[in-house]
C-alpha cells in the first residue's frame, strides 16, 4: 500500500555553462484524506477531518499525530484502529486514512473547526488562540531540561547525514527527536514541516513515549506558531529550528515554557525563550 | 490600522565563544480572519472563510487574491468593498477582515469546502484535484512567453536587494512579479509562502493587470503543489522557485502550461516543465 516518497522525472539542468537534460529526483507530494469512525459496524458516519499535501510514507503515524496535536484525541486509549481505506477509487488507493475511535471519544466541533482554517492551527487571535492552546495542553512543560551548547550546536549535522529523502531531492522538511545528550532518536521527512512533525508526535504517541519532556525536538526550516503548537502538545521542552521564529512562535513558546532556538547552523545559535535551558558552558 | 511587519525582543545570540543578550527583529505571524458577505445594510449573515497566519501588511490584497486563487470570486467585479471590521474586540482589531461581494456572485459551496483542508489547495486526490483546477481556471497559459536564462539567473539577486523584513529577520518568504526582460514590478513578504503569493495576485487583480501571461513569478523557498494552483490561476506563464518543486507541483505545472523553474540559485537552475520556453543561449 505504501507509495514511494520520490520519483524520478526528465528535468533540464542550466548552469553557467551548459544545458544538459538529466534525471532526477523529486520529492513526492499526495493528499491523503483524514477521516475518523465509531467502527466499521457502525451506522454513525465517518467524517472527513481534513485533506492534507504529504509525501508518502508514515500515513498512520502522519494521521494519529495530526488528530493528537489538534486535540481530537488525548491518547492511544481513544483509538480502536487506524488503516488505509480500501473502498475508495483507484486514483485515491493509498491516499485516504480512516480511524477509528473508541466510543468515549467526544469530536469536539470546536476542535473540529480549526480545520477550516487555511493554517490548521490558529485562533481567531493570537491572544485567544494562545490561550486556547494553554487550556488544551495534555502536559504541563515542567522546565527541568537542560541542553548543552556544544550538543545544539552538532544537531543539525546529525540530520543531515540521517535524511534520506532530502539527500536525493534536496526538498523536503525534517522532524527529529533527539535526547539532551544529542543522540537522534526519530527522524521524519515529508514536503510539509507540519507534517512531518506530526508523524513524528504520531509515532512517539502510539509508541506510548508521550510527553517528550525529557526530549530536544529539532526541525528544518522556520519555527511557526503552528510547529510550537504541535510541540506545546507533545510536552517537549525544548525546541530548535534551523530559521528563524515568528513574534507569535516566540510568544506561543515563552507562554507554555518551550525553550526556543533559532538559526541553528555553523556552530551559532539564537535563543528566544527560556534561556535559562540552555548551558552556555 | 495597518499592525507593524516587523517586532523587536531581546535575545541571547550564541557562537563559537560567547554568548550575548541583544536586541533582534522577529517577522510578525498574526491570524487575519477573512469573511464575506453581501453589504452591510443587507440581512445575509457574513460568513467567516478562512483564518490564516499572516504577517500583517497588504490585507486588502491578501483576502482578495486568496478569495481569487480558491475561486470565490472570478474578477473585481465581483467585489464591492474591502475593509478592515471595526465591530470586532481589542484583540482582533486589525486582524479581521470583510470582503462585500456583489449580489451577482453566487458562495460556491464546492469552493468554500476547500478550507476545511489542512492546507488551503487541494482536492481529494491529485488527480481529481488537478482536473478540478483545470476547469476553474480564469486564463489559459498560452505558452508564448520566452525568457532568457541570463535573465533567470539574476532574479534572486534582485529579490534579496529588496527584501526589507527578510533584511532585518532572516525569517519571511517573498513572491515576486518580474517583466521578461528581469525588471522586477511588484514583492511582497509574508511567513506564509501561500500568502505572500496571495498579496501578490490580489494586488494585480484590483489594478486589472491578470492575467500575468506576460510576466514571470519567482517565489522564495520551495514550489509546492499549492503555489503552482495560485499561479496557474492568475494565468501566469513561468515560475521559478529557489528550492524544489514537488512531484505534483510539476505535474501541475506541465498540465496547465507553465515553465516551472526550480532551484534557481548561483548562476544555475533546473527546468521541470514547458523548457521550450526558456532560452538558454
Amino acid at each position: 500500500m505504501t507509495q514511494p516518497s520520490v520519483k524520478t522525472i526528465q528535468i533540464k539542468k542550466v548552469n553557467d555553462n551548459e544545458a544538459i537534460e538529466q534525471p532526477d529526483l523529486l520529492a513526492v507530494e499526495e493528499p491523503l484524506e483524514i477521516r475518523v469512525g465509531y467502527g466499521e459496524q457502525s451506522n454513525r458516519q465517518q467524517i472527513k477531518i481534513a485533506v492534507t499535501m504529504r509525501t508518502p510514507g508514515m500515513d498512520i503515524e502522519l494521521a494519529v499525530g495530526f488528530l493528537f496535536t489538534e486535540g481530537i484525541i488525548r491518547s492511544t486509549e481513544d483509538i480502536e484502529s487506524v488503516k488505509h481505506c480500501e473502498d475508495v477509487g483507484r486514483d485515491e488507493k493509498g491516499n485516504v486514512i480512516r480511524v477509528e475511535l473508541k466510543s468515549h471519544v467526544q469530536l469536539k466541533l470546536k476542535s473540529l473547526e480549526r480545520n477550516f482554517y487555511t493554517t490548521s492551527s490558529c485562533g481567531i487571535c493570537g491572544k485567544n488562540s494562545i490561550d486556547s492552546i494553554k487550556t488544551e495542553l495534555c502536559y504541563s512543560i515542567d522546565g527541568d531540561q537542560v541542553m548543552n551548547a556544544e550538543v545544539i550546536k552538532l544537531l543539525t549535522a546529525t540530520v543531515n547525514k540521517s535524511q534520506f529523502v532530502f539527500k536525493h531531492t534536496g526538498g523536503i522538511h525534517a522532524s527529529a527527536l533527539f535526547d539532551l545528550e544529542g543522540d537522534m532518536i526519530t527522524l521524519c521527512e515529508d514536503v510539509g514541516r507540519h507534517n512531518a512533525l506530526d508523524k513524528l508526535i504520531g509515532k512517539e504517541l502510539l509508541n506510548n513515549h508521550l510527553p517528550l519532556s525529557n526530549k530536544a525536538l529539532w526541525v528544518s526550516g522556520r519555527a511557526s506558531f503552528e510547529l510550537v503548537q504541535k510541540a506545546a502538545m507533545a510536552g517537549l521542552g525544548i525546541m530548535v529550528a534551523v530559521g528563524a521564529p515568528s513574534s507569535l512562535a516566540v510568544q506561543l513558546a515563552e507562554e507554555t515554557g518551550i525553550c526556543l532556538v533559532g538559526f541553528s547552523r555553523n556552530n551559532s545559535f539564537n535563543i528566544y525563550s527560556q534561556n535559562n535551558r540552555i548551558n552556555i558552558n
